[in-house]
C-alpha cells in the first residue's frame, strides 16, 4: 500500500518493542504519519529514522491525536501510558480512539475503558497476534472489541497493520478474553512440545525425524511448529520470552480462581513457565521450557552447532 | 489403483474395527485377496461382503501368508493374535511379515517383535495414525520400524493403505517411541482444547467465533480444529473414544515414570481422561472431556439441535 491509496493521517504508536515498531512501520509504509513514544531513547532514535516523529511523553505523542495505538506489555503499563503522569488520556482528542494491543484480563479492559470514557476518548480493546516478524510485515492478526464509534475511527489504521482483524463485540473485554482462550492454548501447547521433545530425546529418538514426523500427524500445533526448531538448533535467541508466558499464564491463572474455574493444564503450563524463569531462563525464547524437562530427566538436547560458551 | 496395478497377493487383516476395517477395504480396493478375521461375527460378516474371505481364527486368517496386518488395540490382544491358542505365529509364512499396527509401549514391541522372530516370521512395528475416515480412505500414516526384509515385504500392502509410511529405523520399538510421542500431544491437545472451550464458555464468549478465531491463530492444533467441532454441535458419537486416551496416556505414564521423566502435562492430562471415562463419558468421543470441565465449573456446552433425551 502507497501514501496514495490512503487518506493521509497522523497516528500515535507508544511502546516500540518488537509489536509497536512494527505497528509503526506498517503504518508509515501505509503513508501515516506516526508521532511515536517510548521510554527507551534507542527505540525511539530508530523509529525516527523510519519516518516517524519522535516525542518525549504518551501525553504529547498522543497531543490532539484521533487514532492512539499503546503497544505495551500489560495491563500496568497500559494505565500508565494512559492516566500516569504525561499520560495520554488528557491530550488526545476528546473524539478519538485509544487502540489498546496489550495482553490483560477482561476485567482490566472492561476498567481501562471505563475510566477513559468518561473522559472522552473511545476505548479499542485491541490484543494483537503474530508475532514480531508479522507485526512487521502488517500482517497482525488483532481480536478487537468496542463500540462501533471506536471501530470506524480505528478501521483505516488496523487494516495498515493487520491482515485480520476480528470484531467480537461491541463491549472492551471481550476482544480480550478471546486473547487470553488463544494465550491459554498456545502456553500449553509450548510446554507440551517441549515435554514431548525432551521425552524424545530421553528415549534417543532421531529428533528431527521427530519434528518431521509430528508436523505431519495429528500431534501437531502451531507451536510446536512453530517453536521446536529452536530446541531442534539449540537456539533460545527470544523471539518470544518465557516472562511473557509468565505473565499470560499468570493472567490466565487468576481469571480462572476468580471465575472458579479449574484450569489443570493451564496452571501445570505456569509452573514449568515458572520453572524456566526461576531457573534462569526468563529472557530466552519461550521453547527454553525444553530446559527445565532435559535438567528434571537427564535428556540431552541439541547444542547450537557453533558453540560460543554463553549458552 | 486398480488389481492392474498390483500383482496379486494374498494377506490377512485380524482384527476389523474401523481402523481395520478400512485396511482391509483399501487392501480389497488395491486388487489384494484378503484373508479378514474378527471376534465380532458382525464386523466379519460385513468385511466378508466387501468381498474378503472370512475365516474362523487369527490362525487361520495367517495360515501360509507372507503378510499378515494386525490391527487391534493394544500390546494384550496383539499378543493374543500372535501367541494364544489359534494365534497367528505358528501359522504364517515363516519367511513372512507380522505387521502390527497397536500403540503400545517400545519395550513391548520390542519383546513381540523378539518372540515373534525366534520362530522366524519376520516383525514390523507399524503404528498408525489418521482416523477412521482416512482409514477407509487408504490415507493412513503409518510410522514403521523394522529389519529391511520386513520392510520389503510390507511395502506393497502398506503403499495400498496409507499415503505416508515413515521408514523410522531397522529395529522395532521405534515406531511405537515415535508414536507415542504423537500421541502425548495429541492427547494434552485435546485436553486443552476442552478446557479452553469450556473456560470460554465460562465467560459467555460465542463458542463459534472462538473457533473461528482460535483455527486462524497460533492457539489452534490438528486436534483443537478436529474435535471442538463436536464440542460445538454437542456431538459425542465416537470417532475416537475417550477410552483410547485412557490407554495411551496411561501407557505414556507407565513410559515415563520407568524412565525417570516427569510430564506434568501428560499426567494432568491423563487425570482429565480418567474423570471423562469414571464419570460415564469412556464410550464417547474424547471431546466429551469437555464435560468434565463443564461439569467442575458450571460452564454451560452446547446441546445437540435434535434433542433425544439420551445425551
Amino acid at each position: 500500500m502507497t501514501a496514495e491509496d490512503t487518506t493521509t493521517t497522523r497516528v500515535a504508536v507508544i511502546g516500540l518493542g518488537s509489536m509497536g515498531m512494527g505497528i509503526a512501520s506498517s503504518l508509515l509504509r501505509a503513508g501515516f504519519q506516526v508521532n511515536c513514544f517510548d521510554i527507551s531513547p534507542d527505540l525511539l532514535t530508530q523509529c525516527a529514522q523510519e519516518g516517524a516523529v519522535a516525542t518525549v511523553s504518551p501525553a504529547e505523542a498522543a497531543r490532539g491525536q484521533q487514532v492512539v495505538f499503546s503497544v505495551v506489555v500489560n495491563q500496568s503499563q497500559t494505565e500508565s501510558v494512559l492516566f500516569g503522569s504525561d499520560g495520554a488520556a488528557q491530550t488526545m482528542a476528546k473524539g478519538g480512539v485509544f487502540i489498546s494491543c496489550a495482553t490483560m484480563a477482561p476485567d482490566a479492559a472492561r476498567d481501562l475503558a471505563q475510566r477513559l470514557e468518561v473522559i472522552g476518548p473511545h476505548y479499542l480493546d485491541a490484543p494483537i497476534s503474530g508475532g514480531a516478524a508479522r507485526a512487521a510485515r502488517g500482517e497482525l492478526t488483532v481480536l478487537a472489541s468496542g463500540s462501533e464509534a471506536a471501530f470506524t475511527l480505528a478501521r483505516p489504521a488496523l487494516a495498515a497493520v493487520s491482515t485480520m482483524t476480528h470484531e467480537l463485540g461491541s463491549e472492551p473485554g471481550t476482544g480480550a478474553g478471546f486473547k487470553m482462550i488463544n494465550q491459554l492454548l498456545a502456553g500449553v501447547h509450548i510446554v507440551a512440545a517441549a515435554e514431548a521433545m525432551a521425552f524424545a530425546a530421553k528415549q534417543n529418538l532421531d529428533l528431527d525425524r521427530v519434528y518431521e514426523v509430528i508436523t505431519g500427524s495429528a500431534g501437531n500445533s502451531w507451536m510446536f511448529e512453530n517453536r521446536v526448531p529452536h530446541i531442534l538448533t539449540g537456539d533460545y535467541t527470544p523471539l518470544s520470552t518465557v516472562e511473557i508466558f509468565v505473565k499470560d499464564m499468570g493472567i490466565i491463572a487468576d481469571m480462572a480462581r476468580a471465575e472458579r474455574f479449574p484450569a489443570p493444564l493451564a496452571a501445570a503450563a505456569l509452573q514449568l513457565y515458572l520453572a524456566a524463569s526461576g531457573s534462569g531462563h526468563g529472557r530466552e525464547d519461550d521453547a527454553a521450557v525444553a530446559k527445565v524437562y532435559a535438567a528434571l530427566s537427564g535428556a540431552t538436547l541439541p547444542r547450537p552447532s557453533c558453540q560460543d560458551g554463553t549458552v
